[in-house]
């Protein structure tokens, strides 16, 4: 997870927490959500900018590794880094930890595909898109 | 609550529980809503039909007094009925129990204004939306 | 809402918005039980502080008007102070609002009840509790 | 998904759906642990029954394929079973579609890790719990 460059921070909101005490599992795929969201304003290319290009993101898998809990008003950090890019899908990279005891919560992937924002039938992804994560990632994506 | 006719039923998921081992109290505004939608299924003017009509709702008031607990795998049920209508708007009657025991978990009011659907702004709530809610109800809506 | 102590930030996540393009309205629910969670650590009496004194909260009552739409990644602020203090109740006002166009999107208000932390019986709202909400706000709360 | 039994059927929720108008993909995360849950009511071990045994459950792993999408007021289906059990782990089969137009909407697998109540520590899945799982299914569990 070291690798991963920290795109969002949250506290744990009560509404989080189920009665195992935690934060219900099924809430780190909204982590990741927001966390790959963030990821595209820190490369200056949000979803907003995905709309107005004419594209947009489905999420086609998800897969994610519990490690540690967290509960109600721990501080958490997310990384996030694009790691394989192919022709219209691309598979980024994420985990959730919590910086007071440096605990690892959560690692995973996430699968997107680009999709045309008329038919919704899979397109390229831009080639703005693949500059603008070449130029914000330390380790390039590799190509799939 | 004896009154509201049961338009909804559910049973309590995992993630609908809180660290204080019940439902989150915000979760009932979404059994409201839920319980809502049911009444317009059951009214045979369902939101399909709403948006088919050429309008649009939006609540602008809900008000719920908390008098009991839930907790997982409970089953629920939920009444509701149109209180009062007047030229956009109507009050609606809410209550959310627990049969197993009787008892009452959460009761109040959701307020809805009808919005055209193109331009947003209030208008009229549908004669064809009125006669259909006075044919469902034992009790009519006063005329606010 | 300008007179209301602003405690608590969020963008709007993805998940919080609804079919119709914007905030999901239960979600305010949420939103309002955070700002009354960062409420309690602004007057350096949080829920932990809670928990060790022996006490505990439960929401008997929530009163929300919504009087605007926020969507996906809107900057949001909430205000919050304890309007009314009595012997085991407090009723606490509460505002959300954007701004970068200074639009109000919900306000109204939040009851809360002291319970006992074992019995759950109502108990009295501790001394230590109320100096803190008098030293934390310009305008000290009402006794109810 | 024809192999899986069902065990759980929901009507999309309103608050369930985000701006893209359909489902956001985080619920099916929800929707899988409700599935699971109904397993075990299924099997006649529920969630109940395993605290009172003196064990509990984690999840340590979620993967989804995302195959279409679901809308509000959707009635699904979904089908869950036990696909292999080893010493103190067990990965489940999962499936979400709608029967209206038999489109298969979600599927993968969740990894459950039995744990002692007291101690939180992996612990050997009970006997009586595997006899109810192959008592319950066609095809018997792997050994993992």
């Amino acid at each position: 997870m070291d690798e991963l460059p920290v795109v969002w921070e949250n506290r744990v909101r009560f509404e989080e927490t189920d009665m195992q005490g935690v934060v219900f599992y099924g809430n780190y795929v909204t982590f990741q959500d927001e966390a790959s969201s963030a990821y595209f304003r820190a490369i200056d290319y949000s979803y907003g900018a995905i709309a107005e290009a004419g594209w947009d993101i489905h999420v086609v898998n998800v897969d994610l590794d519990y490690r540690g809990q967290a509960t109600f008003e721990d501080e958490l950090v997310h990384g996030f880094r694009v790691a394989t890019i192919g022709e219209s899908s691309m598979t980024s990279e994420y985990a959730a930890w919590r910086p007071a005891d440096d605990e690892l919560l959560a690692e995973g992937t996430v699968t997107h595909v680009a999709v045309d924002g008329e038919t919704g039938d899979p397109t390229r992804v831009p080639d703005e898109f693949r500059e603008a994560v070449i130029d914000f990632q330390e380790r390039p994506p590799e190509q799939a």
